[in-house]
């Protein structure tokens, strides 16, 4: 534990963001400028979130695979969307060794290019659709101003690529895998996320519609915090992919992409952590209880001893702090480090046969018999995850504004943060006004649209649809 | 399954090596020349390497860490003979998006001097010490001829990197994760490796001693299979990292690092495998058994049915093969996969009550009651694993010649592959002449070493260790 000091969250919430990070030792610098060096109690949240998407990805027929990481320039090139995209923020390599190689290449920012490329010498029958490969890796996009997890040079992720028959069966992945990433964000990391669809202007480059998770964050900013593309068959006629179908007929098929990145970790802890430190929600937290023993007797390293069996009999994770440190020190470092519960043994405690349990999430203290202990432990790991999302949830209700005129929009956009809920006659150029005037972006477009019997917020024309607005990290 | 036919390996050994790989789905490649796509067959074979190494990794206290891809070019400089070795072979990143980079960055070859770096500023006190880290990555080393798995220009590895009080720790650190992988090799993936030192000139770039775990392939030939360094304090040195020791004293810490790479996939296809394709040791196939029916009649469904269940029940891996293509396709299909048992249900055979397994490693068949099914299945993958052990060790120890005068160093030479076991005076001038003449580079020298009482086999002088020599991938 680094035992400086954390700005309040509520005087300086960007201070707090990098203190918290800081003092949990999430993350390090180094002269590699724009990256981070992810420490290891930072990689093993990011463990556990590929463990649990890695599995149910495979759940669902999804293979690994492994990629190049570089792409030459002449096939970054194929579909023009794409190149336009991302062309302005990719790394170049153009020596290898003492020699300039012919043509550069790219770090890969994304993977399409590769995929594709590789999907055309393997898709040849309607036998061999659906195609459903993953990849985990890093990529690469040269952003200039970088904040730890939310946006850096590098960044850790899963990138999925599809292929199918069907235009049905693509749209019907695509929306699988952003209810996944729902589901996953809502029930494991505690974050309360919309779902819903980008608007043309910022949809993913060579994408016929793009699907995103956001998430609002403590100060009321948006994070969007997972993707699931749906391209049609832009990719696959850039790339001449065809396959033969039961009729035998040469036809072209449809694809999909999705991933999420280590910016999930940003987002748990810029949604849930606190002035004393990182909260993390149970099933993800790598160490879901600490046990600190007040003094070094005989009895508490019995009691320790005892405790410990029954946590690895249930599978539950725990650390023991030994050090000689004093008792304050160790529950501080147990909430800077946001392990959801704590257990205190000391000997007055034990005398009655009592423990002490102390919950991260409220900091509430619970003094219950010994026996009752890993009962008790079991009880509140989900006690906390349920009430971490309720909590989350509640804040980010209360930051959706609903309004109706443009002068309401005005004065939300000169708060700090939060979403308005408006009607929007469906044009890029009242989006533009509203990000070049007020700093708002469109989020997404809900997937249950309400009925829209209103005009548009910015131009007064009938409106065709309900979006959210929002400022974004 | 690629149905195009398998060169015989004793026909041409380089060509039947790429055979196997593609006609097993192991890898493509893509207009990224020198990179290779290792396809989800391929892959999943790492996956299995990766789960048993990472789990004996944390056993043994060390925790994954990920630190940049990128190494700006002054910092790779701070070493003089790792930057030395490393400079030569790396990929410069000069661009980033449209703006030439003020200094341009190497992809990592190797993270020492990030490790360093960070280490320098993490490490205060004896209390910091050991710190036992390891990292999951890809790295770049731009070679000019590549060979998927063996030689290629990105490679997926893992690399440990640990820091000591004393020099005793770290060499037994060393040690420790040498045997590990000595112990994997053997184990898992039933490679019969020789593990020894590397002279001064074969060495890792800034090491002080580096060990090495040498696989011979199916022609001979060696694979550098793993390595652990031991870096006493010259990185340290070099980035100035101290620590204040218990008598509270500013001193230096010792180091090591220790990696192993997808070139292990390599050296299983090279050692096991045959002319019907790949052959896996059960403990490292990420499919055990081929449930193969003969014929779609119920009582077949059913009896697979019942088997799958029980492999389930087993944890035992397994695929059914239900395409619409003939018994004798699918057998082969099995064949080149490589899937340890083949279970074939066939209509005769459940007449009888029987099922019939077929060994991969043998081609022997067996038949038997369907209860006793599942018992062999288990039987079989030990005795299978054991058996690819043995015959690959027996092949390798046929291969070794004791040799003592440099006459039968040149024929040994002439022949396609083998080690020489000579004794050798310990100076780099032979070492260098035997590479020369004969194209033999040392391997390693015995970790326990026979009494030399000997002349070196080149130079004739006082000969003080014995040697391996041979040719390599």
């Amino acid at each position: 534990m680094n035992n400086e000091k954390i700005t309040p969250r509520d005087v300086d919430f960007a201070k707090w963001y990098t203190d918290i990070i800081r003092v949990a030792d999430l993350v390090d610098y180094s002269s590699m400028k724009g990256s981070m060096i992810i420490r290891p109690y930072g990689y093993a949240i990011w463990e556990s979130m590929v463990a649990e998407l890695d599995r149910e990805f495979k759940r669902l027929g999804h293979q690994n695979v492994q990629m190049p990481m570089f792409i030459p320039e002449s096939l970054l090139q194929i579909e023009k969307d794409h190149v336009e995209g991302f062309a302005p923020e990719v790394a170049w390599v153009t020596h290898g060794g003492l020699n300039e190689l012919e043509e550069r290449v790219c770090v890969r920012p994304t993977s399409e290019t590769l995929f594709c490329e590789h999907f055309k010498k393997i898709i040849k029958s309607y036998r061999d659709l659906p195609l459903l490969y993953n990849q985990w890796c890093t990529i690469v996009r040269w952003e200039r101003t970088t904040r730890p997890f939310l946006r850096s040079r590098e960044i850790l992720w899963q990138e999925g690529h599809t292929m199918h028959a069907t235009k049905e069966e693509a749209i019907k992945e695509t929306m699988q895998m952003l209810e996944l990433y729902e589901k996953f964000q809502k029930d494991f990391l505690a974050l309360p996320v919309l779902v819903g669809k980008k608007t043309d202007k910022e949809k993913f480059a060579g994408a016929e519609e793009t699907y995103t998770i956001e998430a609002m964050m403590y100060d009321g900013v948006a994070l969007q915090n997972g993707t699931s593309h749906y391209f049609g068959q832009n990719f696959a006629k850039a790339f001449d992919i065809k396959f033969l179908d039961k009729n035998n007929e040469l036809v072209t098929p449809y694809q999909t992409s999705w991933g999420c990145t280590t910016r999930m970790i940003g987002g748990l802890i810029m949604t849930h952590s606190d002035d004393l430190g990182l909260v993390l929600p149970p099933k993800i937290a790598p160490i879901k209880v600490a046990l600190i023993p007040i003094k070094d007797t005989e009895e508490i390293t019995l009691a320790v001893q005892e405790l410990k069996s029954e946590l690895e009999k249930e599978g539950i994770t725990y650390i023991v702090d030994e050090s000689d440190k004093s008792p304050g020190f160790k529950f501080a470092n147990a909430e800077v480090k946001g392990y959801p519960i704590r257990i205190e043994i000391g000997p007055r405690d034990l005398q009655n046969n009592h423990i002490t349990l102390v919950r991260r999430d409220t900091l509430e203290k619970i003094t219950i018999n010994k026996e009752d202990g890993i009962a008790k432990v079991k009880e509140l790991l989900t006690t906390i995850q349920k009430n971490l999302y309720d909590r989350a949830k509640n804040r980010r209700d209360s930051m959706i504004y609903k309004l109706n005129t443009y002068e309401e929009l005005k004065e939300m956009a000169k708060k700090q943060g939060g979403f308005a809920y408006v009607n929007w006659c469906g044009n890029i150029s009242c989006e533009d006004k509203i990000k070049a005037d007020l700093g708002l972006k469109s989020r997404c477009i809900p997937l249950k649209n309400e009925s829209v019997d209103n005009v548009c917020i910015c131009c007064g024309q009938k409106a065709v649809t309900k979006i959210y607005f929002g400022k974004q990290y």
